[in-house]
């Protein structure tokens, strides 16, 4: 029985996934592929924690560059994350014919362009079904399953700590801090939640999934970003009066040559099949031209799926390997380049429909002074909900609008937060009607 | 640019979906395949319908063997459906080594060892993928996106028409029969329904699902099944009450070497995602060990899904051509017989809850009657719900059990609907819990 030999670059969370998959469900894994996939060595600068596997102490090492520059390995799996060492590794070890997986969203957000022309130079594989969406296997569902398709949209949430975040402002309607306080001590959320709860997580996995999309390495960015740390439970309230609910939902849709790419808070329609996704999962909602729409959801996070993401692209190499081919497909699913020009839409072109809260002191004429300006910049109001007074003299008014600009929203808010009545800056959503083709 | 020649045998619905997208999308389809698809023949019985899509009438024959014997062409599609015809021109095709895409899945659920077994022999490859689940890349998934996983349990909604027809009784309250005649009117079911509301086309995707899941061509024969056509829309009411809603529900759960298969309506938590697999929509819950909780859901049926199923398909057999490789995984995604000897678990031996609803004569002591009997057969009741007489003196006792045998439950209903004080025969749904690993 032929047999594949991997190298392990980063023995974290993930890597113990990785090690710990490989020791347990090694039958499988043969007689499925029909080639023995064989860890060969585990570098790491910590080798003495335990990770709660059990590893031959001779398997580990300090030093990198003996996994890279070993001639029997044909693998490596890079997880130590970040980007210029990790650069380095994976570049030397396609220069020396290895193929490379990597969970590194950020590093191919990043980097994408020179590693697919490197793995190109080299004729090695590169794979990275494991940083987008976790154990959930959309990238290849992108390339292969969904592959005769012209992808219209791409609506996902790929962030599961401000999911989960979202869930408990939701249900429970805990403020923001408390609900990540919450994050913080079930593990949800790491010490420093900065990358994802202000989006940037999800816009490495959106960069990743439109150049998949669109056949062309998109860099981050492209993608416009804003996090849910300007999300008040009080507007998860108003949602649900009108029938939606607030999700982090990384956006990408295709019309006329263009393509929009950004990642915000959103309202979705409680009766979409997305509304349901809660908890720490991850969702992708992909509509094609002919597929129609489709969902594809799980954990997009964690030791074991993360490590199931990995072991199935290892899997996938060997089965090359063992008819002695490499890039079957190439990294984008592409063979060549698209023809279709397509250019990243600026943020102030999109149309779409907004929710907005007013803080405006109780005086007649508020709403009026409101719709005026709005009027004035063809924005037209869907509807409004006005409540009663607060305790500190003003009272919300939110209201949802029909499909606007948003250049034209932003010129009107900047003026509308110019007013006397108006007591506090003005919050705004974007609101995702039901989509469908 | 290398090339792929494609003949088609069956020119209905999905054949005329399969043509419209190798017209449309022809260069997205070069770009990433890298070599073009060619359909260079069709065969139908009926060659001057108009199906609404442009094709040179030179095309089209009414002979299949025409294109079975024409050595020019690489690949088969078979559209035909149906047995005797379809298994001859398959396997005629894979004599003559071409590869095979069928969307036949009760083909496949009856006669797949003899189909795999000769595309062994004559070393062609042979899809499926357009056979379970329409659009959605569930096969795909499972051989290789979830292929590292043990795969614990699969929950799936795979028949449209009958989730059709529950979401409309279910909604508006309609009779089976109503919700029925609106399917048909809107073609979401066929003149004849009897496969898709018998649970017959749902078994049938079933029987492919646990061989690929667990390695072994078993046959639909193996399958349990029960269809749609006893439910009433009481039952979907009262399941509203307990907090779940119905639903008709393919399942194959692996326990202690044994594989439970079956088909059936069945009780599902209203906050499982499952739940919210309305209209004509499928979908395909799966948990593996690693990946945990997974959903695939879209269109199972229908021309354009199907199509993209189909080409998917396609695409797949070219890119292997073009590497000069056939059979790189195999039908069933196992290089090797796994060692895991697995067998069905007999339907009256599987354990699960159970909710009753008996009609009965409005006395006191009947509830104690109907709990001495359930008691005896060790099922316990985990609650009950007691509505008053109805208009023909008779009350309706409905309950949820706690986890029971099948067996108990039978030989305790036998008795019960015995009684006296019992007007009708009980009915019986099996309620899934939320699962989770």
């Amino acid at each position: 029985m032929s047999q594949i030999n991997v190298g392990l670059i980063g023995f974290g969370t993930v890597g113990a996934g990785v090690v710990e998959l490989l020791l347990n469900n090694r039958e499988l894994i043969k007689d499925r592929v029909g080639a023995e996939i064989v860890l060969k060595k585990i570098a790491d600068l910590d080798i003495v924690s335990d990770r709660g596997v059990e590893i031959d102490p001779g398997f580990l090492t300090t030093d990198a560059l003996e996994i890279i520059n070993d001639p029997e390995i044909d693998v490596i799996v890079e997880l130590i994350g970040g980007y210029d060492q990790a650069m380095e590794y994976i570049l030397m070890a396609m220069e020396r014919g290895k193929h490379v997986i990597t969970a590194n969203k950020a590093l191919i957000a990043k980097h994408g362009r020179i590693l697919f022309e490197t793995a190109e130079k080299y004729n090695v594989d590169i794979a990275f079904g494991a940083g987008v969406a976790g154990g959930i296997p959309i990238v290849r569902a992108l390339r292969e399953g969904l592959a005769a398709n012209q992808i219209k949209a791409v609506l996902a949430i790929l962030n599961g700590t401000s999911n989960y975040i979202l869930t408990r402002m939701t249900e429970e309607g805990l403020p923001f801090n408390e609900a990540l306080s919450i994050a913080k001590k079930l593990g949800y959320a790491e010490a420093d939640p900065t990358l994802d709860i202000d989006g940037s997580d999800a816009a490495h996995k959106l960069t990743i999934i439109i150049s998949l999309a669109f056949g062309r390495p998109f860099t981050y960015e492209d993608v416009y970003k804003e996090g849910i740390n300007g999300v008040y439970p009080e507007d998860i309230r108003f949602a649900g009066e009108f029938g939606y609910c607030l999700k982090l939902l990384a956006i990408a849709r295709e019309a006329d040559g263009q393509i929009e790419a950004r990642v915000h808070p959103a309202f979705v329609p409680l009766d979409h099949i997305l509304a349901n996704v809660n908890e720490a999962y991850n969702a992708v909602y992909v509509e094609g031209d002919f597929v129609g729409p489709t969902l594809f959801y799980g954990l997009g996070a964690g030791r074991r799926p993360t490590g199931s993401a990995v072991v199935s692209d290892l899997m996938d190499i060997a089965r090359n390997h063992i008819k002695g081919i490499t890039r079957r497909i190439s990294p984008l699913s592409f063979a060549r380049s698209p023809a279709k020009e397509l250019t990243i839409k600026p943020m102030d072109q999109i149309i779409t429909d907004y929710y907005f809260r007013f803080s405006a002191v109780d005086s007649p004429g508020v709403l009026s002074k409101i719709s005026g300006i709005l009027g004035a910049h063809n924005i037209s109001i869907a509807s409004v909900i006005q409540k009663r007074r607060e305790a500190n003299g003003s009272v919300p008014v939110v209201m949802l609008t029909h499909e606007a600009r948003e250049c034209d929203v932003r010129k009107s808010l900047e003026l509308i937060d110019k007013l006397d009545i108006v007591t506090e800056k003005t919050v705004l959503f974007r609101v995702e009607k039901k989509t469908g083709i």
